[in-house]
C-alpha cells in the first residue's frame, strides 16, 4: 500500500515538493519501504494550466482532500496564517502527518498544532519554515539533544541579504537594490515582510521553540528592518572591514529569552561576513561544543522542497518518531561567547548626546561614531532620542582594538 | 536501571567523554529515561591521577571490562587500528552498541564493525571520527536520506588548516607555523599523519561510505600534504585574493568515485576561504537541496565529546535507530556545481613544458603561471614531470576571468 500525501499550494514550494516527490520515487520507495502518492492538490486558480498527472485530485475545496478515503501526510505549501491553520487542525485530527513550510502559521500556532500532533500520535515536520534547504530544525531537534543551546543566531532573509550584497558590491541604494530584488523574484511587490523583519521575527520565534522549548515575548523581541541602511553607512562599514547583515539572535539571560531581530555589523572572523546574496546561515552555540555554522540556500524551489521530503521520510518511518522533540528544560546559564560584543555604531548621533558611559572609540563620519559600552546604555540613548540608529558589531573586537592601538601609536 | 557505559582510553576524547557525562548528568536521564552511568574506563598507565570517581573501574585490563555483569555501550577514545578493533568487536559480540572516534580503525574496520553490528542488533556511533563536533556523520545519515549526494568537500584536518592560516597571517614559514602548532598542541611531535594528509585521508574514506555507500579505490586517491607549500606561493595566492586550503574531496563519475585529498587553492566566495586555524568545515552539494556547508571545531576535547554523547544518546534511544543507515544506491548523474573548475595554479614549470592545450592565464611568479584546461593534461603534465606541483583552484573563475578581461584591456 502507498503512502497518500496532499499537497496544500501549487505555488513555489508545492510544485517543487510534488516535481521531487515524483523524480523521487526510487529514493522514497526505498527508505520508507512503499511508495508515496500525491493523492490530491489544493489550488486557487482552476484555469491555469500546471502539469499535473491525471490521476492526481487537483481541486479549490479542501473538504474533498480531507474526505479522501486514503490520506496519510498533508504539506501546507501556502502563504499566511488562515486557512492553513484549520486546514492543518483537520488533517491532524483525522490522524495525518503533517508537514509544513509555512512560518507565519507556524510561528503563531506551532505551539497548538505541535499539542494537537501529540494527542493524536502524528509527527509535526517543519523545516522548512526555517533556512530553505538548511536542516537547521532536524539538527536542533535529533543532533544536539545533550547539548544545550546558549545562543542562536541567524541569516534568515535572503531578500535582506540580498538588498545588503548588492549595496556594498555594487555601491547601490536601499531602492536599487529592492528594485533587483523584485526583478529577480527574491522579492515581493509589497516587501515590507523581509526587509522590516517580519519574516525574520516569525523564523526566530519558530528556532526558539525548538531550541530553548519557549519563546521570549513577542512584544520585547526588538524588531529593527534594513531601510535604516544608507550607502553612506554601507560605505563607513566597508573601511572599517565591517559587513552589515540582518541578523537575528536568541539568547537565554535568567529565566528570561532575549531575542532581537536587527542589522549589525560583522567582523571578517565571523562565519556571516561571507554569507552573500540568497545565501542563509544559523550559528549555535552550544555548552558542549561550542560554535557550529550552517550555511545554504535559504529558499528556492527545490532547497524548499528538500526541506519538506526530508520531513516526509522522517514522517514516514513514523518509529523512528522521537519521543522527545522538546528539548528538556534546563538552568540557564552564562553565555560565554558569541554574545554581541559591547561596541556599537551610532549613527545620526552628536558628540555632546552621548553621556560618560558611552565611551567614543572612534569618529568615522558625519554623527556617525564607533563606540564602546553596555546595551543598556545604548537603549537609554534610543528612549531619549528615537532618531540615532545603533549597529552592534560583532566579532570585531580585535579590528577595533587594533585600530584604537594605532591611533593612540600615530598620536 | 542505568546504562552502564565503558570508555576505552582517558586522553583528551576519553576525558572529554567522561567529564560530558558527568556534567550532563541530567540531560542524559530525561533524555533516555534512565541514567548513564561510566562502569570503567580503560587506561594504560596505572600510576596517574585522573580525578575519577571511585566507584568507576579503571583497569589496564580489556577483558576486566568487556566480563562486566552489565555492559550496555563500549566508547572507543583510543588511537590506531589495534587493539581498537579486536576490543570493538567483542563489545558488539556481547551485544553492546559501540561508539567510536576513532578514524584511524574505522577507517580499516568499519565496514566490517557496521556489518558484525547489523547481525547483533546493536548501533554503532562513529560522529567522531570526521570534523570533531560539527554532526556531518548524522546529517547525512539522518538529515540528507532522500537527497542524493553529489560531491562532498572538507576541511576535515585542523592541523593543516592551523599551518596555512598562520603561514598566510603571520608570514611564516612552513616549519615556523608546524613549530607552533606543536607548542599549541595541535600537532603532535611526528606531524605526517597530519601535514600529510593521512588523518585528512581516513576521514575522506569515512564520509565517502556514508555519502555514497562505498569508498573509492584506496590506492587511486591522489593524497598530498600541505608541505609543499612555501611562503612564496602563499603570498601569490594572496595576491590573487585566493587562499590555501587543504581540502578532501569526493565525486561520483560514472560509476567510479573519485577521491583526493590536497592543497586547493579557493576564491573568496567559496565557503571555505574563511575557514581558519584549527576550524573544520564540509560542504555538502546535493540534487535536491544544493550545497550545504556545515563549519565548527574539527577537534579538542568537548566539541569531540559532543559527537560521541550525541551517538549515546541516539544509541540509547534504540527504538529510534534507523534501519536505513546506507543510504541507498542511486544511478550516478552529472555533477552541475561545486566540481573544481578548470582553473590551476601551477609552480615549478617552465612555459615551454606546457602543452598547446594548456591555456595560460597569467604568469604570477617565477615558474609560477595561473593556467585554464582540463584535469586529465594536469595530469600527463605531472607524470612527464614529478616536481610541477599544481592547485586546483575553487569558485576563482570570476576572479580570473576579470583579470584576463583587464588585462584585455590594458594591453
Amino acid at each position: 500500500m502507498a503512502i497518500k500525501a496532499a499537497i496544500l499550494g501549487f505555488g513555489t514550494v508545492g510544485e517543487g515538493v510534488y516535481r521531487t516527490i515524483q523524480s523521487h520515487k526510487k529514493e522514497l520507495e526505498t527508505l520508507l519501504g512503499k511508495k508515496v502518492e500525491v493523492a490530491a492538490i489544493l489550488i486557487q486558480n482552476k484555469q491555469k494550466d500546471r502539469n499535473i498527472e491525471d490521476n492526481v485530485l487537483v481541486t479549490t475545496d479542501y473538504n474533498e482532500i480531507i474526505n479522501l478515503s486514503q490520506l496519510d501526510i498533508v504539506v501546507d505549501a501556502i502563504v499566511g496564517k488562515d486557512p492553513a491553520f484549520s486546514y492543518l487542525k483537520k488533517a491532524i485530527e483525522r490522524g495525518c502527518h503533517i508537514i509544513t513550510a509555512n512560518k507565519e502559521m507556524f510561528a503563531h500556532h506551532g505551539k497548538a498544532l505541535l499539542a494537537l500532533a501529540k494527542e493524536h500520535s502524528v509527527s509535526v515536520g517543519f523545516e522548512a519554515t526555517v533556512a530553505g534547504g538548511i536542516p537547521i530544525i532536524q539538527t536542533l531537534r535529533q543532533l544536539l539533544k545533550v547539548n544545550r543551546v546558549q545562543q542562536i543566531q541567524g541569516i534568515v532573509n535572503g531578500t535582506s541579504n540580498f538588498i545588503l550584497t548588492e549595496m556594498r558590491e555594487k555601491k547601490q541604494s536601499f531602492p536599487e537594490a529592492l528594485k533587483l530584488a523584485q526583478e529577480k523574484g527574491f522579492a515581493e511587490a509589497d516587501p515590507t515582510n523581509d526587509v522590516e523583519g517580519f519574516d525574520a521575527f516569525y523564523k526566530l520565534m519558530i528556532l526558539s521553540r525548538v531550541a530553548f522549548g519557549a519563546e521570549p515575548d513577542w512584544n520585547k523581541v526588538e524588531r529593527v528592518g534594513i531601510t535604516s541602511i544608507t550607502s553612506e553607512l554601507i560605505e563607513v562599514a566597508n573601511k572599517l572591514d565591517f559587513r552589515f547583515k540582518h541578523v537575528v539572535s536568541i539568547h537565554k539571560d535568567g529565566d528570561r529569552l532575549i531575542g532581537s531581530v536587527r542589522p549589525v555589523l560583522v567582523g571578517n572572523s565571523h562565519p556571516f561576513f561571507h554569507v552573500e546574496g540568497v545565501e542563509n546561515a544559523v550559528n549555535v552555540y552550544s555548552d558542549i561544543v561550542g560554535r557550529i555554522t550552517l550555511q545554504g540556500p535559504g529558499a528556492g524551489m527545490f532547497p524548499t522542497a528538500s526541506a519538506v521530503i526530508e520531513d516526509l521520510v522522517y514522517a514516514g518511518n513514523r518509529n523512528q518518531q522521537d519521543k522527545h522533540l522538546d528539548k528538556p528544560v534546563t538552568d540557564a546559564f552564562p553565555l560565554t561567547n558569541g554574545s554581541l560584543h559591547d561596541f556599537y555604531l551610532l549613527n545620526g548621533v552628536n558628540k555632546r548626546d552621548l553621556s560618560a558611559s558611552i565611551s567614543i572609540t572612534e569618529q568615522v563620519a558625519d554623527q556617525t561614531f564607533i563606540v564602546e559600552t553596555v546595551h543598556e546604555e545604548i537603549l537609554r540613548l534610543i528612549q531619549e532620542n528615537s532618531s540615532i540608529r545603533y549597529y552592534p558589531i560583532l566579532d570585531g573586537t580585535q579590528t577595533l582594538l587594533n585600530r584604537k592601538k594605532r591611533k593612540t601609536v600615530t598620536v
